[in-house]
């Protein structure tokens, strides 16, 4: 045991991430608001509900086809809070910096956080910086942490979860890591997938009339939309049943998944919502989603139900039924 | 300009460091709670005021005599919230891990969390982990953002210091970083300045019957307290005139400065508080500050003059009078 040592699957959002978690992390933080951990934790200040978030940033590029590491801090700190049923109000922005760094470089950075942030409404009112020497950071980190008020209505919790819900997504998935895959692997920026990464709030705010259909969300980042909808399934006795006509995916990552065997499955959206909501409100849901340009690819993808509890089946015309499990080692290291 | 890049100076807490943030940071985010760059912004959530801050820990060695990263990310966040006149409530937590990482480390790095944690109040609701590439990271790097509610009592603003004031500090000088680099150069631990890394809050909440003649806090970290000194009277009618005489220096420290030629003005401090008060107050938060551990070398060290406006003076009995500068270079890169 005591020759263990940190791997880079630690880090990647699968079963090593989650055990590391678990072990370590609950062990010693998880008796208060850690203990389900959630995107956000959720607490009470002056009566108010208030929502707490932080996110490491250390995705490599920094620029790749469609946003670098600035905007991406911003929106994935912007979507914890969102999915957590608050509105985004305040970031702090804490960077770590490689000595080297070209000061352009560090401009073009923030230039994309301030704009992220003014478009979703957010202000940088906190920040730090540290430098340190060649070669013990690559580039740049960002820490970002996040407030928001928790919107009236939303009631989130797996627990809420029943048999005959639905699951909704309100976009195409796995765009954000097939765009950094195909960076690193050098394809031409023109024939690149784009990542997604945006702001998700205003698909949040947008149903705000529906909230009490709504059950839980999450943003299908790290190991993809499989794991999340493991992470909601698994212990309970529910199970989901996912259709894989109805997945939504853009031609560009679906044509790169192809081109290098990868499941689309397991990689990351940093702009995609995932939703479980009672039957009633679905549709209802998913007409405010297609009015606004982040939910125009929206689609409801499955099912809860009261069959196969813990496990998440893929119904696919071709091939039948298969389960969905969680990626086990590191697929894409350093995607956000 | 286009061919400049980031020196270790620029997260040193000198001049580099200083025009870095004014221009790059101030220049896109300092509309809002930023402006007057605060150790923690100040927040309206529900009419009640709330402190939010946030910082990056990279210090090296990981173990230091006194402490270690774990519980000095504790400190410096909950200490930030401190010296804005609030009461940590919160943390959050995102560490990033370098391949190969002892899990052993990580462990004895989370349980001083942990106990740090405990032992100043506050909890750790909200976390991140990133794994990195061996040679991408140094060991273990972290970043803690914290919010507080703000105390009753207290407003505190550069702006209302006043000539006559007094310049209090709660303990002695440089500790941190004079133990930082001891560990550095191979001391042997039981002749080593131990860092002050320690919790502020029970000092500013002990004297809370006082606050109306607080003017303004600070803790002296990177850059010391002449860094500090003139950050509060940059640009400002009044200066400040400290007496040398009154410093409180640990002889652990002052060895070791004598011994390597260092001056301990702008070496840090990660357990002290820097305060301007109405002379009217002074003697009765010093016999506030001596009944706490953290406060028994706290002393009244200078003045706040209408003279030499803008400028910090230091009083010697041998050397006569001297302008305390900032440091405009990198004294010690990751002490923090």
């Amino acid at each position: 045991m005591s020759e263990e040592q940190i791997l880079l699957a630690h880090g990647g959002g699968g079963r090593l991430s989650q055990r590391l978690i678990a072990e370590e992390i609950l062990s010693r933080f998880g008796s208060g608001p850690l203990a389900t951990l959630p995107d956000a934790a959720s607490l009470q200040l002056s009566g108010r509900n208030v929502c707490f978030t932080t996110d490491g940033f250390v995705v490599q590029p920094l620029f790749f086809p469609g946003g670098c590491i600035g905007d991406l801090a911003v929106h994935g700190t912007v979507n914890d809070l969102a999915v957590s049923g608050a509105r985004p109000r305040w970031l702090s922005l804490a960077m770590i910096l490689e000595e080297g760094l070209p000061v352009m470089t560090l401009r073009r950075v923030l230039d994309a956080i301030r704009l992220a942030a003014d478009h979703a409404d957010v202000a940088v009112v906190t920040g730090d910086t540290k430098v340190v020497k060649r070669g013990q950071c690559d580039g740049i980190y960002i820490t970002t942490s996040g407030i928001g008020a928790a919107l009236p209505g939303f009631s989130l919790s797996i627990a809420q979860i029943q048999p005959g819900d639905k699951v909704l997504v309100s976009g195409c998935l796995g765009d954000h890591g097939a765009a950094i895959l195909a960076a690193r692997e050098g394809f031409p920026a023109e024939h690149s997938p784009k990542s997604d990464s945006r702001p998700l709030h205003r698909l949040v705010e947008g149903m705000a009339e529906l909230a009490a259909g709504v059950r839980f969300m999450r943003d299908p980042t790290r190991g993809g939309l499989a794991t999340i909808l493991n992470e909601m399934t698994a212990g309970q006795r529910f199970g989901m049943r996912i259709r894989a006509r109805d997945l939504p995916f853009s031609p560009a990552a679906s044509a790169l998944a192809e081109m290098m065997g990868l499941d689309l499955l397991h990689v990351a959206s940093e702009g995609c919502l995932v939703l479980v909501c009672a039957a009633s409100v679905a549709d209802g849901i998913l007409d405010i989603w297609h009015t606004l340009p982040e939910g125009r690819d929206a689609r409801e993808v499955g099912i809860v139900t009261g069959e196969h509890g813990g496990r998440v089946i893929l119904e696919s015309a071709i091939a039948g039924e298969r389960v969905v499990d969680v990626p086990s080692g590191e697929l894409l290291p350093r995607i956000c």
